[in-house]
């Protein structure tokens, strides 16, 4: 029988790894083990664009390889193998593509063209790393009115009319809503800016030198996401002056901040839509002739509107209106503008996948001309390399958009794996799959977490199983891209989904063995340059999944991690690996080509300059 | 035709008027205008005992009169007349009974005997006045979480598990229920005795001289119906020390408190029943070896148990349980003595008319026994003369149980008149069949009110119509029995039902017009003691209602409203009047044969010594 061989992973099939830069060359070679062959084609095409068929070139043993040149513009390639072959007088076909599951690596053999998976090759317009303060960075991400309320005796500022504030910081979150499930009252811990500039020293002595804040601008809700005035921090979080000062104060402990931009909708009740006639400006929903009155879009007025997935009290912005793109970035005092210049490190922009590639270049640009060393990154949940959103593939991370995006699908796996609802084969197979996908630089831009304001507690993911917790912990900090914690994660908050995953942060009640555990990796991830910037592999045998982050011989950490709830012993040769990155030799000249690892354990070993 | 006449308020055909000490006589005469008469009778039964059938005397000029003594006992008599005489050689019967309104006075001829409505004639043990203190004030009731925050920056003391704080003193009370309908979390102002304590002086300044206090021990939610620890403060409330403070500093400035006494049931987080475990007492829902457990009904153990309404929160106290007596009353540490001793002016019983007579008369005793002139009264809605509950007919107003009930009658009849939903004629009729109905004194003890934590807002009630409020207020302050003012009100609080009508009293927002009003009103009820103690008659043309408190000629008061939306010229002469008292006479004497009225307006004629 025939006996194909293509291994988009490996040198030998695939000449250079994994995304592209435009124009660059790419060299293919598939094996065919096959009696007779009539011809073989690599089966290419652009991305809503052209398609090639190149007949390859038989070199050797079966081997035919092209040279494809990647001069289509940046974007996605999608590929597959064709083969022609001589059976009883007539040409016959069989293709190669993809494995079913679409992970890249090793592909296999199709007999129907309706069944052929393709693989992906993604080409990019240049390399774009993100400032070296992000790329070294352990970022933090705090809800704000959950983290701590600053005021002397827990006086709440400003509260909000006709809205609640928990009894205690040990109360459980929960949603008020009316009959028909749309929120009665907001409710609120009180948690401010102030209490996060008196928290600095706790967060720069367990490392972290990022902060992500969720919104901290007016609005009516908790969580912020429907903006009342993009230029006024929410009264309950602090002001202006409070705010430069947190900017100040966290600088001067090497610890940057970024804010979060939602810039595809509003909230109902804005200065701009102004469905409730808080604001004295003439909003968009109050008549036709508000100076907002194309800044959303009205099937009919002024009841009907489009507002994000349906929901009426966040209106959809008009972004293809010139007035909003002055207004968000381009103009002189744009919402970007006027905050980065008090001294960001940037943003992390909203449903990223929801705005167009010219409105992130354009907060990009004007970002770049407010900052020195700003950084972009976006919020995408899926590979965000390949995101299409509203019919239009997204081309955020190949050059001069976002340096990276939340990498939900590294949770996923890292989840997915501590919960055995994935082996660890598949976990190795498709963190090495974003790996291929992603442009280089992207892939160590992205911003890695295990937990947001938007997913359950990681303690609760991993279903209070604290040796579990412990192993996420290891693989947030060991895999490429920047750790995000979730703040209260350190401490052993639990909570399911939104909102039990938005408790206050348990000051005086931490869990103090995870705590430790979390500053331990926060310090080996500042202090080993092969964690921050090494080359990525994953590897795995039944039980086992591991990890390499390399830079050189001299530069390197590999990460064991035992899954299972018994001991087992780790054998080098169990692992499959067909990278141009040789493993198995390379960990049996560590010396590991053994290694006993206790029930949920996790092995480091590591080499440092 | 035949012409019958009997009016059980006019002295001309019985007397005395109205309720009757045991043993007493009355003399019964009825008109009867009848071509001829073979017999007329009283036809009169105790409740729930004896008939009789009582042949009339032919006095003069058609009357026919007996003499009847009430020698069945304490309790209510219920009697018509029937009426025999010849028509074409046979005997034919008729009837007068009560006219079909049931409201006592004028009645009307009935000519079949299943139609007949009958007269009440309450029989009572003894006059049972209430103490002076008491029927000279004027009082104040206070949901005292809804009143004042006494701590320093609005702190809340000692918040609760899981609830909430209201965001602002002026937001609108909700309740925050889950899906099913129950309560989900409770939610606070943040009201306390202390804020009491500050806010005496204004009280004081008012004029008031008895505060109301809803329930004020343990309890889960914010209203305390569902008592968790009968001999404890609510610790967001305060602590005995300042209770005690309050009741001396209220003592000093001539204020008299009265607790809100919840004995029919508990809360089921209770120190009783303690479903949840709260208390460290072994409770009745935890085991059947519960020291409580004969205080609760089990139908099926521990999840079916009876309880106030069906409501699974507030589990029913066995009353026929010694213990529950001893705990509530008899014992020596009882909870009517333990509150009591520390100067209490006495208690209002909550459901009053679900409690046994011996029940209530045993709290009564323990109350005599533990301070000096103290006051009983109770919760009960309708008219308390005859109520029937659980099948018996309550005698709580007959004599050493309670001195009078919330008058809950009077608010109906006021708000009725005043939202024209009744005429004034009706109105006036319906208060002196109240008068009829009560014993004397226990008329007099009554806890009038224009709104309670259980009912709409006077302003809202009257559809936030100023002067009608204020017509509401000289009403409530001109009737018969001690007037209560539910906090707020005197401010121009608005409001519908529970929770509306339990917002936060609106400090540095009162309404200044209605406050004057008020003060005016309980100026003029102290002072003039026609009000406190005068005898009462309403009358009423076709847009007035009047009244008139009458102590002597030397001393009364008539109080005229227009409920109209136009002056009008009120007329003695189109009074009906068929009282004792010849009201036209001496409505004519004053000079009010005749007297303009303004639009809604109130007209007030005294003579004071």
């Amino acid at each position: 029988m025939e006996k194909i061989t293509y291994n988009s992973w490996s040198n030998n099939y695939k000449t250079p790894f994994g995304a592209l830069k435009v124009d660059s060359q790419v060299v293919f070679t598939i094996n065919c083990q096959l009696p007779a062959i009539h011809a073989v084609y690599l089966m290419i095409h652009k991305d809503f664009g052209q398609s090639f068929q190149i007949e390859m070139e038989a070199v050797k043993e079966g081997n035919y390889q092209t040279t494809f040149e990647l001069s289509e513009g940046n974007g996605l390639y999608f590929y597959y193998f064709k083969i022609d072959y001589p059976l009883n007088n007539h040409v016959e076909t069989l293709y190669y593509g993809n494995n079913r599951y679409q992970l890249g690596g090793l592909g296999e053999t199709y007999y129907e063209i309706e069944d052929i998976k393709q693989y992906q090759l993604t080409s990019y317009l240049y390399d774009d790393p993100a400032p070296e303060w992000y790329r070294s960075g352990v970022a933090y991400q705090i809800f704000v009115d959950r983290f701590y309320n600053g005021n002397e005796k827990g006086i709440v500022s400003h509260p909000k009319k006709n809205s609640f504030i928990y009894a205690s910081p040990e109360d459980d979150p929960v949603y008020l809503k009316d009959e028909i499930g749309d929120i009665m009252r907001w409710e609120f811990f009180g948690g401010n800016l102030k209490g996060i500039i008196q928290k600095l020293p706790y967060l720069a002595n367990l490392g972290i030198t990022i902060l992500y804040l969720n919104p901290i601008f007016e609005a009516r809700s908790n969580h912020k996401y429907d903006t009342g005035d993009f230029l006024k921090i929410d009264p309950m979080f602090g002001d202006e002056a409070i705010f430069k000062e947190l900017i100040e104060q966290a600088r001067t402990l090497g610890i940057h901040i970024i804010l979060d931009g939602v810039f595809n909708h509003t909230g109902a009740d804005s200065r701009y839509f102004n469905r409730y006639g808080t604001y004295d400006d003439l909003g968009a929903y109050q008549s036709r002739e508000s100076e907002y009155a194309d800044w959303y879009t009205f099937d009919q007025f002024p009841e009907e509107y489009q507002s994000w997935w349906g929901i009426k009290d966040v209106p959809t912005l008009n972004k293809e209106t010139p007035a909003v793109q002055n207004f968000i970035y381009a103009g002189k005092d744009s919402v970007i503008r006027t905050w980065s210049k008090l001294g960001l490190g940037g943003w992390r922009i909203d449903v990223a996948d929801e705005l167009s590639d010219s409105f992130l270049a354009g907060i990009r640009k004007a970002l770049e001309e407010t900052i020195a060393e700003p950084v972009l990154i976006g919020e995408v949940w899926e590979d965000a390399s390949n995101k299409i959103a509203y019919e239009q593939r997204r081309h955020y991370l190949e050059g001069g958009m976002l340096h990276g995006a939340m990498n939900y699908p590294f949770r996923e796996i890292i989840i997915g794996v501590l919960n055995h609802t994935i082996t660890t084969k598949e976990a190795a197979l498709r963190s090495m799959h974003l790996k291929e996908n992603y442009p280089p630089e992207a892939f160590k831009n992205n911003f890695n977490n295990i937990g947001t304001h938007d997913t359950a507690r990681i303690l609760t993911a991993v279903q209070n199983n604290v040796p579990a917790l412990k192993q996420a912990l290891a693989l947030l900090f060991a895999l490429p891209g920047i750790p995000c914690l979730y703040y209260g994660d350190e401490a052993g908050v639990e909570g399911g989904e939104d909102p039990a995953n938005r408790k206050m942060f348990p000051w005086g009640r931490e869990n103090k063995t995870i705590q430790s555990y979390a500053y331990e990796w926060i310090a080996l991830r500042r202090e080993e340059a092969a964690l921050q910037e090494g080359d990525y592999y994953a590897f795995s045998t039944r039980k086992v999944l591991g990890i390499v982050r390399y830079l050189s011989e001299e530069e390197y950490l590999v990460l064991l991690i035992n899954v299972s709830d018994q001991e087992v012993t780790f054998t080098t040769k169990e692992t499959t690996t067909d990278y141009s990155f040789d493993i198995q030799a390379f960990l049996t000249k560590q010396g590991l080509a053994e290694k006993t690892i206790p029930a949920q354990g996790i092995q480091v070993i590591k080499k440092s300059r």
